[in-house]
């Protein structure tokens, strides 16, 4: 399954409540980050992927993934965070069929080689049938403050999957120095990317979450029935928000059901602008990283991105890692090193208002 | 009279052909600079001013001096360089009475205090009286190769025009050394403001560029009958292109006809980004100066001009001394430091074939 949701607001104005992150191509590859995480999994799940995204997103995530089945894509009628997205997922594939492992995968990240990636899932896979709920947990770069990190254990004896490990526990984002004992610990970064039986899943949901599992369970019963949106209109509003890290992943580590496999692959969530120059290569014309294909962008001694939603000229002047976004109705012009600061500024807007432009 | 042309290209891309400086508002003073001109010599000439300019702009310049007369409404069917502008106003002002006294103020400088300017042409008005040429110098406020300089000579004794001097030579444009030394000699810049009796400025002009004169002199006689359309469509495309500082001003003071009255006043040309930091004001919320009303600024730690043509958000973080010019079709980025390289983008795009933007 692939939960699509969050709307990536340091990427903002490129990023926006209609049309967040999942649905723009950020690393010039001609796919969108929904498009390419399907394309990554259909080699292990061929068509059996769900969506998970909010009812806005229902045309534009079609017009994406046009081969997905109407039963397998769940549409949010308001967001009620992780737990609720992942656990209702859970819930129908767990009426489908209780024997069923599944996998979650964000919607917007970047990752590869593939195969590299296919190969951790499937270990993922194997340990997850030994009845555990797997996650994969990234190998940090660097000691960032941003994401919570992974203790991993003991290694595993799982046939099939060489490289499990058992998981100590999941701790929640560290400050700078915590940060550097992290990676001197060998601590892995959690992306939220896991794979588990459903019936585990729901196990852990419904002793942490009883309301929440309950309210699941009803939504699942009338899922694959004419009953769906129905039920789903009634019983969803009042579902308790939480985050599926406190509701499934926290106490299932401290019960011992979690197991992790390092992954060894490149992983990037586009954080933000900086990422952006990260992932994709300056034109050799103009030394500038140009996505979108609408700008025509000279530049005179500059390096930078500039993403061009408009047909324009954009001339760019002696002015080193700018991030430039140009959108019908906003205009970011910042630099790499302040590209974390572009929250701050989505804060000012919906505090003035500009609720048009988010 | 006030010629008014020039593109003003290091403006770009909120001045081009077919909205140059001249046409904008670049103070924040609610007038653009051909009105604020204007209003500026009312108090010394009433409505004896006439206004030299492209055909292309004008339904601008009527939109912005409504008063002017349709004979002091003067339209080059093409740009044929100085020279050819001021003499035709001399021309036709001589065929209207031989003792006028004129005076040339270009449409997109920035001046103040006014009184003090006035005070000045009041001068150059009395020794003008004298016989003579009368240039306008403005003291340097910095060693700039950017401006022609004059070399000013013994006061002359003028009743009215205390501070009128003789002028020992125009010079070119000085590379930064001879520039210092320009300063320490007490050369002021040219900034191309004169005032003169017609006659003489006509006789310097027809001995130097006698073509130039007769085809001037031809369209002048016509100018306030009924053929004046006829005659300018037909001699203006043949005459000589050339500067009034080659035709007129240089061999004049090289005969002793040529004066200055030093200016004491603030004196602008506007030539550049920069020059928009130092004419305005910094709004006191985001510390940006913001030219038009359209953007809707938001900063964070940032500083700098932000030019907004089209309704919409503008944000700029971290970033200082930028210049945002965002207009319909082109968007500019770049600092003050690099504000006069922007010539040198507008020249690519000239080559690239974006004439549209220009």
């Amino acid at each position: 399954m692939i939960p699509a949701g969050g709307v990536g607001t340091r990427l903002w104005p490129l990023s926006r409540a209609s049309a967040p992150k999942f649905l723009h191509d950020l690393t010039g590859s001609g796919s969108t980050l929904i498009r390419a995480t399907y394309d990554r999994l259909v080699p292990l799940a061929g068509q059996r992927i769900m969506v998970v995204t909010g009812r806005a997103h229902r045309r534009a995530v079609l017009n994406q993934l046009n081969e997905i089945q109407d039963e397998n894509l769940v549409l949010e009628p308001e967001p009620r965070d992780s737990a609720a997205a992942i656990g209702l997922a859970a819930a129908i594939l767990y009426r489908r069929n209780p024997e069923i492992i599944m996998g979650s995968f964000a919607a917007d990240q970047v990752i590869g080689p593939v195969e590299v990636f296919q190969e951790a899932v499937r270990e993922a896979i194997h340990t997850a049938a030994t009845g555990k709920i797997v996650t994969i947990g990234i190998h940090p770069t660097h000691p960032s403050t941003g994401f919570g990190y992974i203790q991993t254990g003991l290694p595993l004896d799982v046939p099939g999957a060489p490289s499990a490990r058992a998981v100590g526990q999941f701790v929640e984002k560290p400050d700078a120095d915590t940060a550097r004992q992290y990676l001197a610990s060998g601590f892995l970064w959690n992306a939220g990317m896991f794979v588990a039986p459903v019936s585990l899943m729901l196990k852990h949901l419904e002793a942490n979450e009883p309301a929440l599992h309950a309210g699941l369970m009803r939504i699942a019963e009338a899922w694959d029935t004419d009953r769906r949106e129905e039920v789903m209109a009634q019983v969803w509003p009042d579902l308790p928000k939480t985050a599926i890290d406190y509701a499934v992943a926290e106490p299932a580590a401290a019960a011992g059901d979690v197991a992790v496999i390092p992954g060894v692959f490149n992983w990037d969530d586009v954080g933000d602008f900086a990422a952006i120059g990260r992932l994709n290569k300056a034109s050799e014309e103009t030394g500038v990283i140009v996505l979108g294909d609408k700008a025509r962008v000279y530049s005179d001694n500059a390096s930078g991105v500039v993403y061009g939603d408009i047909p324009r000229v954009v001339a760019l002047i002696g002015i080193d890692d700018v991030i430039v976004v140009d959108t019908a109705d906003a205009l970011l012009v910042t630099t790499k090193e302040h590209a974390q600061q572009v929250k701050t500024t989505v804060e000012m807007l919906k505090r003035d208002g500009e609720t048009d432009v988010l």
